[in-house]
């Protein structure tokens, strides 16, 4: 660390040069993250300040993380759900996993070869036993194997909506059926698809036997990282998180870090009511426009959808992923590979335009 | 949530007159988080949509990282030491003691009294046994207690660089010794004193024998939240967090979150940047300065601190301080309450004015 500090305007020059190095989200097909709205940026500029954590300071961003809460329980129609906004899905799988946990004692829990890694991570940091159900040929939880899994310790039951690498959504009403015969909770992992479910399908609707459900404003919900929100449908897995904050103007909390971001919350509430669901339908649809441009743009390279898109994720199967990924990142095109199917993946958020899609598979013939 | 959308002007209305009712942090002697630096802001906004979890599309992010790491690791004397920046303490504290179960096997760790209530979150999340040692006169742990408390399961012992109640630093030398001697990896909680030590103690140095330590850029280091630092003696550490992880630009990750904020990395890179052991010092030094404006106009009423403070945190015993508090917070004042001892606690923070002291005291003086 220097002794003396440097001027302001050379940091800032140096770290815009910095920046210039960054691969430019029209160039990416990779991430489940995307620029965010104007207006949360706006927001969070706003509230930089604050802290969720020592609300008293700031009635405020409490008030703007219960609306944030309350308009995804009513986005999702989860009449009844309440919950916390967390850092993002790593943190509602953790948090979730470990209300069961709490509550039923330790054990397994259960969850689908396609989970995301955070549920692995989840396993670990719990330290409790992960279990995982093989998938059917749609790449979804095979159901006909989740019954024998379950034993007197599954304290939990894990299915998602929208898959990491297919945007796949499981069996969700055979699933909470069974957990619900077993007295197990169910979480369902949204943390992609929560934020475009109901947009893109508005008669779909949660089956009854659900404890917990995740969905990330910083993804398809155009908010500033971090920003996460975990909905539980009774109070009781809220108060197996509880910790006991003195010191603060708080009396517990519930969320994984003591200290955390209230500008996430200004934020996620001002894009929230600056789109509405209109506004988050537009966007969905512009998604899903360009996913059937780039499948048909792909189907003249012979290159397939390894399953119909539920969402804006889509594989195309090739042995072949590694090098071509390697050539288009030099050409500065960023995907990534599925491993199940193995194959090239691509997200199609609100940043890939249809232009850019063009240009992409010019470079891809290239290099086949 | 709403079908229509709302414009963004009338939002950020909202959003400002909702901001108006906070207690301006002027008036806040309670929190150990204050307004970030200007420039920590800036570099934010630069790169706000940048995502740490992914920084194969950000390489820039990773770098500041690296450096920001790099510097704390410097800034403490701890050479050799690396790790990665947290969203705060709380995921610091986690990670330090995952790590150490992950290598030690399940059991228990020990820790003072004076704990931060993240180490209870840290217990229950992780499963394992918490043992609490009582403190000395000084509100330290007592190491005279610390031996008996080791078995053979014990994995980890936490000591206090500022407890939270206090500030008070906990006898390192002492408690490395017999870590060492029971070959138990040392976690040092730092997450407020990191960032003063070393500008009120330059002669200060950690122990030989020490595995990890924390510090908070978003609390003394005047960055954004959410920003924090993890450090590691040992890669070994580090390497058991490790999850890998498919689809991203990464091979594997060891933070808690998976997505999470390169802005942070840029926003704390600049402004240690920005300040350099110089400008630390002098924040550092203002605060002990009106520390010191407090003792004395509190001395005036006949409230003493309970210990000499170590840092820019005091405590004045009463038993009045729900009383005390409540009145004060009728005239937008805030203070904590101490329970150990009982009394009235202030955190000396960069944002407190002298000019502000002398009428927090006029004020405390009518309803005493």
């Amino acid at each position: 660390m220097r002794e003396f500090g440097r001027s302001e305007e050379e940091i800032l020059n140096e770290l815009r040069s910095l920046w210039d190095r960054r691969i430019p989200y029209e160039r990416v097909f990779s991430s489940m993250c995307t620029r965010p709205h104007p207006v949360a940026v706006k927001a969070f500029m706003l509230y930089i300040e604050s802290n969720l954590g020592d609300f008293g300071i700031f009635p405020a961003v409490k008030e703007l993380e219960d609306r944030v809460v309350e308009m995804t329980a009513d986005m999702l129609n989860l009449n009844g759900f309440s919950g916390y906004m967390t850092s993002g899905g790593t943190e509602a799988n953790i948090q979730a996993l470990r209300a069961f946990r709490n509550l039923k004692g330790k054990g397994n829990f259960i969850a689908p070869e396609s989970r995301h890694f955070s549920i692995d991570k989840a396993a670990d940091v719990l330290g409790v036993e992960m279990r995982l159900v093989p998938l059917n040929d749609e790449y979804q939880m095979d159901v006909s194997c989740l019954e024998e899994m379950i034993d007197d310790e599954t304290f939990g039951i894990v299915a998602l909506l929208g898959s990491t690498e297919l945007g796949q959504i499981d069996p969700l009403d055979e699933i909470s059926k069974i957990a619900s015969e077993h007295g197990i909770p169910l979480h369902v992992d949204g943390a992609f698809g929560a934020f475009v479910v109901p947009f893109l399908y508005p008669d779909f609707r949660f089956p009854e036997h659900l404890s917990s459900v995740s969905g990330d404003p910083h993804k398809m919900g155009m908010s500033v990282i971090p920003s996460g929100v975990l909905l539980f449908s009774d109070e009781e897995f809220l108060e197996a998180l509880k910790i006991e904050t003195p010191y603060l103007t708080t009396r517990h909390q519930y969320s994984l870090p003591g200290t955390r971001p209230g500008a996430s919350a200004a934020a996620t509430y001002a894009v929230m009511e600056h789109l509405g669901r209109r506004g988050y339908r537009k966007i969905v649809e512009k998604c899903m426009r360009n996913t059937r441009v780039l499948i048909e743009l792909m189907s003249e390279l012979e290159f397939y959808p390894a399953i119909e898109p539920k969402m804006n994720v889509v594989v195309f199967k090739t042995d072949e992923v590694d090098r071509i990924r390697k050539e288009l990142m030099k050409r500065r095109w960023l995907i990534s590979k599925s491993f199940r199917p193995l194959g090239m993946r691509f997200v199609i958020m609100p940043h890939v335009e249809e232009e850019n899609l063009k240009l992409f598979v010019e470079d891809l013939k290239r290099i086949l």
